[in-house]
C-alpha cells in the first residue's frame, strides 16, 4: 500500500457497519487522509462517529439523506467549502437503500453527479498517470447477490428486489466507468463480502467474516486498483465477479 | 413450429409497436390461440387493435395500466373470468416503462405474481413434459442495451436509466426462472432486436429491422424455447446474450 495516498475521502452511511469501519481504518493508516467526510442521516445519534471525531480533527461528520437530492446538493456544497479549493479523491457510495420502490442505482448516480466537480478537481491536482483511488475514484458498494449469472445463496433468501437493485447498480457502475474514464476517474462495483454487520447477521445465519477483516481486505484492494479494473465488479479481495 | 400450440396468451402494451405486431402474428397463425388478451392503457384510443378485434372474436382488448397494482389485479380477475376455468399459457410483459424513478422490474414482477395462478392452471392442463411456451411461460421484453458486459451502442446514447432498468429486469427474469422452474413455467428475458417502432426510430437513426421481420423472428424463437433456455437472456433469433 506504499503508493496509496488519499488526501480526501467521503463515505456515505458511515455511522455503522462497513461505512464506519472504513472511516476507522482510514484514520488508523500511517498516512491518513487530510479530510475524511463521514456522512449519515442523523449525526446527533451517531455516537461512535462523534467519539472518533473528537479524537481526529481530520474527520468531519456531514448530515446526508442519500435518497434526497436536496440533501445531496447541500452536502456537496458543504464538502466543497471545507475542502477550500481542493478536490475529493475518493467517493464511497456505501449507504444502502432498502426502499424497494426506488431504483438503488439512482442514489449513487445522483451522488456521483453532485460530487463530480470535486472529483475532477482531484484529477487536476494529481500528477499520477492512469487511474487510481489516490487520484479520483467512485466506489459503489454492490453485492455478489447482484450477480445475474450466479444468483448466489438463493437458498438463503430470494431477496428479489435487493438482487434487482444491485444488478442495476452494477450497470450504473459500468456506465460511469465509460463516461468518466477519459476524465481520469476510476469506477468500481465492490462486493464487500458477507460481513458481521447488523444487515449481514440475520436471525438464521451469522455472517462468516468480521467487519474488521472484511474492511482490511477492501482497503488492500482499493490501494491496488488501476485503469485495468475500472468498470469491473470485484470482491473485497480484488477478484473479478461475473455480472 | 409444428408443436407450437398456445391456447391463450396475454400481451401488455399491445396497442402499437412490438406488442401489436405480436398479437397480429399470433392471430395469423394456422392454429391461432383460442384467447388473445391484448392489454393497453387506453382501449378507446387503440383503433388498430379495435379493427383487429372486430374481425377476430378470439381477440379481447383489456384495459391495463401496468404501473398500477390495482389495475393489474382487476385485469387478472377479468382474464380469469374470460378463461372460464382454463389457464393462461403465455404472459408477455412487453409494455415499457419510461418513468426513471420506478424500478422497471417491479411491473413485470407484479404482473407475473398476479397471473401466476392462471399460469399454474395452464401447467396442470398440459400433458407436456419439460418447459415450453405452449405449456406456460413468462417472456420479459428486455434489451441488449441491458447487457452490463457489453453496454452496446454507448455512442448512440448513454440511456443510463434505461440500461439500469433492463439489467434489473434481467435479474428479475433469472430469479423468476429459479422460483418457477419447479412449477413448470419457462421464464425468458428477450431482446426483440432494434425495430422500426416509434421508440426504435429516433430523430438521428432509423432502426435496421422492420417490426414485421423482428416479430417473425420472435415467434420462431418462442416456438423453440425449452427448459434448456429458462432463465436466459436471448435475442429475437434465440441467440444467448451476455448479462
Amino acid at each position: 500500500m506504499a503508493g496509496f495516498n488519499v488526501h480526501s475521502i467521503l463515505v456515505t452511511g458511515a455511522n455503522r457497519g462497513i461505512g464506519f469501519e472504513l472511516v476507522k481504518q482510514f484514520l488508523e493508516r500511517s498516512n491518513p487522509p487530510e479530510k475524511i467526510f463521514a456522512t449519515c442521516r442523523n449525526p446527533d445519534g451517531a455516537q461512535e462517529l462523534k467519539n472518533l471525531a473528537s479524537r481526529h480533527p481530520n474527520l468531519v461528520i456531514v448530515q446526508l439523506e442519500v435518497t434526497d437530492p436536496v440533501s445531496i446538493k447541500a452536502a456537496a456544497a458543504r464538502v466543497e467549502g471545507l475542502l477550500k479549493g481542493s478536490g475529493l479523491n475518493l467517493l464511497i457510495n456505501n449507504a444502502g437503500i432498502v426502499k424497494t420502490t426506488t431504483l438503488e442505482a439512482e442514489t449513487p448516480e445522483y451522488m456521483s453527479q453532485a460530487f463530480l466537480p470535486l472529483l475532477k478537481k482531484a484529477v487536476q491536482e494529481s500528477a499520477q498517470k492512469g487511474l487510481s483511488c489516490s487520484k479520483a475514484a467512485i466506489i459503489n458498494m454492490s453485492s455478489e447477490a447482484g450477480s445475474i449469472k450466479n444468483v448466489l445463496a438463493w437458498e438463503f433468501g430470494q431477496a428479489v428486489s435487493y438482487r434487482c437493485s444491485k444488478a442495476a447498480l452494477n450497470m450504473l457502475t459500468k456506465c460511469q466507468s465509460l463516461a468518466y474514464r477519459e476524465l481520469g476517474i476510476l469506477c468500481i462495483a465492490l462486493h464487500p463480502g458477507w460481513l458481521q454487520t447488523t444487515m449481514g447477521n440475520t436471525s438464521d445465519y451469522q455472517a462468516p467474516m468480521t467487519v474488521d477483516e472484511g474492511v482490511r481486505g477492501i482497503m488492500n484492494t482499493l490501494a491496488k486498483l488501476s485503469e485495468k479494473e475500472t468498470g469491473a465488479f470485484i470482491n473485497w479481495e480484488g477478484n473479478l465477479l461475473p455480472w
